[in-house]
């Protein structure tokens, strides 16, 4: 039997992306959606605008807009809420959510780097999800709340854990190169990024720094520690790209590995967390290496795996970091946001915890 | 009494800029462009598809295109010429022209890391002209040949210089966004760009890695050495940008610095090595320091010193590298290029070498 | 039994479109591609620089890229060939291999206005197929020669049938947004059409103007009259968009028109002449008509009816030219170029004339 | 002695090119800014984002700015007011500044059409400004109100007045493609925007018709007349372009003229109603003809006559139409606007009515 989903804040880039994977979903029925109160009362199809590349699912077309109200959500017998809101909404209600018994599936950035509460990126860290138990028993809640990565650092340390398992890494510099869509719908007037480029992303940084560490740290029996074997430099950029996430990738490990060696690793994936579970999201090869000189390449790349896989390119030899040197693009709104948040939904499923 | 110059290959980008940089040039005179055999004999005007963004200078609009003639230029007494041609054919004209006693000022990548060229930045390495005296004995050649680096590399010493000055520079770790007018005119197709980043220059990273030891080097007696306490590692990407090439830098210096520490060196230039020099195209400040949280921009601030300054953002410590990190852009088709080499010639001129 | 065919011009943008579209085609089997002599030999996945939005059909990747024969195309027994070649070489081929016994299938522009030569939109005069009975008798030729019109006025002219049919059509004034696919893969460079846009395609206004009224003309007994009860012009213009033709029409009816009237026989398409004949590609709707405000938009509605519908909006009265103004977009590549071609080797099929 | 002048709403686009023509103005002396309550109190280069071509000049840096209150101004004994305010804010201030003495020119599009307010394109209608007496009598008003017209009407205006003088327009057709600054500095989001057009702008394509015809009409003794001898029907459309509205214009005449007679017009422009007032802000030549198939274009011509000319080219017969069509370019926010406004101010300077 289908779990009932409701998507809160449907109307904006991350929210209309949970809609357009949720529509069809296996496993779940997307029966409410959400969104600011001047379209509450609409149809979905007229309170959106929709910019997503495929058309709108029926399904959702004649959904009506609710307002964001807790009673409601319980009244209706949601089982997992997407939340798409924004930081200082989403700090109120979801805490709320929880308390009420709903298993609260959460691309804001707040609560991210509490211990008690798991920020997945399923195939690097499935296993972070046993916290939830601890949560509840420390929150006192029925329910409980499971967040998303960061958009840049779900990219990322999904092509750090197959290097870190095999080859111990020390530092890593990343200078992103990130897609308009991050900013959301309206994030960025066209004024000030034609023909430029912006060289600042508040708090990003931040968060490639410091969720890298946490994803990839380890579940101890009442929390999850931080790794501190690696530490992360970031450096992050807006450039004019619709939708996917660039980065170049140093990785200092302290011997120079051999090129196929890591290709090995990165395709390989050894340690995947949720292979053979049978999530319906989950992409058939997380990483895909492209041996071109010059891809992986947003537009023409963004979508492998449905847009749930990362694709590297052009890994060499680092000699003077000691260690490897790659290039890596990953679809931002479904692998950096809505599509991990629909995969962790899967993977809760899965484990029997809703 | 006005030196005669000429430039080669005057209708691609970086001809256009050498064009327009020297048209009403203090010290020099600008009588002969040369171009690719289908628009020889033709006005210069018609036979340039014009794209800088102030009007064709008067002067040269009349001007007839002539051919790559090594006679013809001997003919017409050019004391010194300024090459924007292919590395190809630059390889065989440059020595010819050199031979038969002219100053030879090149943009094309040929020859840039023999230890008796001059591979010059003139801020940062203005002294190692001197070299030319050893080129000449070397190769018996009446005139000899000055490099201009790779616009990267050119816009990325110059923020080193004063940072390896007073920190001592270990490592650079830098990932580059470069414009368009890098791959010159027809380069880059716009099919291939639009909504889109490509995350390879083809030798770009070899030049950023092995220039910039070469520029930051010492003259010894008979050659330049490569500078050998630091090492670079490079990613260049090219995103769509019309002029201004933009990198994430992340220096490692064996401490983390104050930012102000850093704000200050960087300011002040202590050892620029044309201060005071009166060389006309010398930007006031050959480094610029924004504190907005968003600044540099390509397309605000790359005309910063007409073109010849260096603007350089978001300097922060960096505790991973146990250095610091900061944003730089220049115009890389004036400061990367024409520019510097119009510098270069002036220099040469103040030390009446010509 | 599917019909073997050949895309000749395989590796450009309208070749590949042909080839997704052929690919896995009902009635088609795609046995050979050509490309220029450069790639002759190689895997075609390795010969073509694929940009269309969806990966490269497997079936493809292994077909080995042929040089332009036509001896070799007849040893294959190719039954249809189309054709994405320039022009210049279209025209020598072509007749060779309607001699020999092809169906040609041609987007090239040459010999578009012969009026032997039917010129097809077949939603629009599918009916002047027939006058290939009287080109190959003209000619002597055992096959024969059907053209795709040009991508502006394929697009157009299925906004006009229906307004011609119920309204009679005086003056049509057009002005068009053309997308730089239109240029081929590298025709427009990206250092002139960002931040700007060109308001020259050589050639196209008149073809507009001409091939709108043989496309709207009538099938005589010996061959095709152009429409002569209405007169079209145009200017063209190109802007920074990927895919997609838009045009601002105008037309003079010699009354004011209801607008709802107007909406109502552009969805209706009453005289749609390949209405009913099971045709793969044809889409469910030629003509899709948005009420919004704001749209039809490229990126957003360019693939409707996966490319083949032309989509309009913004109908309005126009007092001035006693008529009715719209907006009318079109995916050039397909329902301009590749798309119609495949639509028209279908009507062929259907017809028995192959 | 100087006129002293405000800019009221001096940090959004239009209010950034005012800023930047008046800073060095020889006629005026820019003592005052105001912009919203979030920024009142902030030194103007703090509250600014600006992205003008050129550095801020360096007397407005430091400028207070102020908020918009009617008293203010008249204590700080301004002469002229320039008004780049929202339509709804200037309907109600406008009348207030006239009433207490001031001069007020204004971008806004409130009162546009009225009788007694001079709509003013200085070379085509300088005449209208002697309505302003009408104007203070009608409405007991010691200062008065000019209105600078819509953006595109304003470019379109300058083309038509040459010709209708010289060869009596009948219809016009103008389809225009906008640039985005014309929807002010966050008005288009780029996620809307990037490989895309917009084929709407609220209120454009009515303005375009009607302000058109009262700019060419007359002064009758007390009041200006619509010119009722030709119409004009429109269709608006938003490019990706930051400056510089393009535009398709199609004219039917009654006849068909020669191109060169038509030209020889547009450049002789007999009727300039501005030519020999030595007005500082006037282009030399108001209409510059390109003979070159593919121009203008915005990026590399938007700027002629320092944004004040408008470029036209590809002038050629219309026989469909019995006429003309061209394509014309000018500088939204200078010719269209703020240039305009400094303009229409130096005019009335000139005629003492200051």
């Amino acid at each position: 039997m289908k779990r009932r989903v409701a998507v809160l804040g449907a109307t904006g880039i991350v929210g209309q992306r949970f809609v357009s994977l949720l529509a069809d979903h296996p496993w779940f029925d997307l029966v409410m959606v959400t969104a600011s109160e001047k379209v509450v009362g609409k149809k979905y199809t007229e309170a959106v605008k929709w910019v997503i590349e495929k058309p709108m699912p029926r399904k959702v077309e004649e959904l009506t807009v609710e307002p964001l109200d807790v009673n409601r959500i319980v009244e209706e017998k949601i089982d997992i809420v997407f939340v798409a809101l924004p930081k200082e909404v989403a700090t109120t209600v979801e805490p709320e959510l929880a308390r009420k018994g709903l298993v609260v599936v959460s691309n804001a950035s707040n609560m991210r780097l509490e211990p008690d509460i798991p920020l997945l990126n399923p195939e690097v860290n499935a296993d972070h999800i046993d916290v939830v138990e601890v949560q509840r028993r420390n929150r006192g809640w029925d329910g409980f709340i499971a967040k998303v990565p960061n958009c840049t650092t779900a990219i990322l340390t999904l092509t750090l854990k197959p290097l870190h398992d095999e080859f111990d890494i020390k530092r890593v510099v990343v200078a992103s190169m990130q897609s308009l869509s991050g900013a959301g719908l309206t994030g960025v007037p066209s004024m000030f990024i034609l023909d430029n480029l912006i060289p600042f992303i508040e708090g990003e940084e931040e968060k490639v720094e410091t969720e890298s560490r946490k994803i990839l740290g380890t579940l101890d029996k009442d929390k999850i520690l931080m790794n501190d074997k690696f530490k992360v430099t970031a450096s992050c950029h807006r450039v004019m790209v619709l939708e996917g996430h660039s980065m170049a990738v140093f990785v200092e490990l302290g011997r120079v590995v051999d090129v196929e060696e890591v290709i090995k690793a990165l395709e390989e994936f050894k340690d995947n967390k949720i292979r053979g579970m049978g999530l319906p999201t989950a992409p058939e090869k997380p990483i895909i290496v492209r041996r071109e000189p010059d891809r992986p390449q947003p537009r023409l790349d963004r979508m492998e795996g449905n847009g749930m896989s990362v694709v590297v390119g052009r890994v060499r030899e680092d000699k003077v970091l000691n260690g490897v040197k790659y290039f890596a693009l990953g679809h931002n709104t479904i692998r950096g946001a809505a599509g991990t948040g629909v995969l962790i939904a899967e993977l809760i499923v899965k484990k029997n915890l809703v």
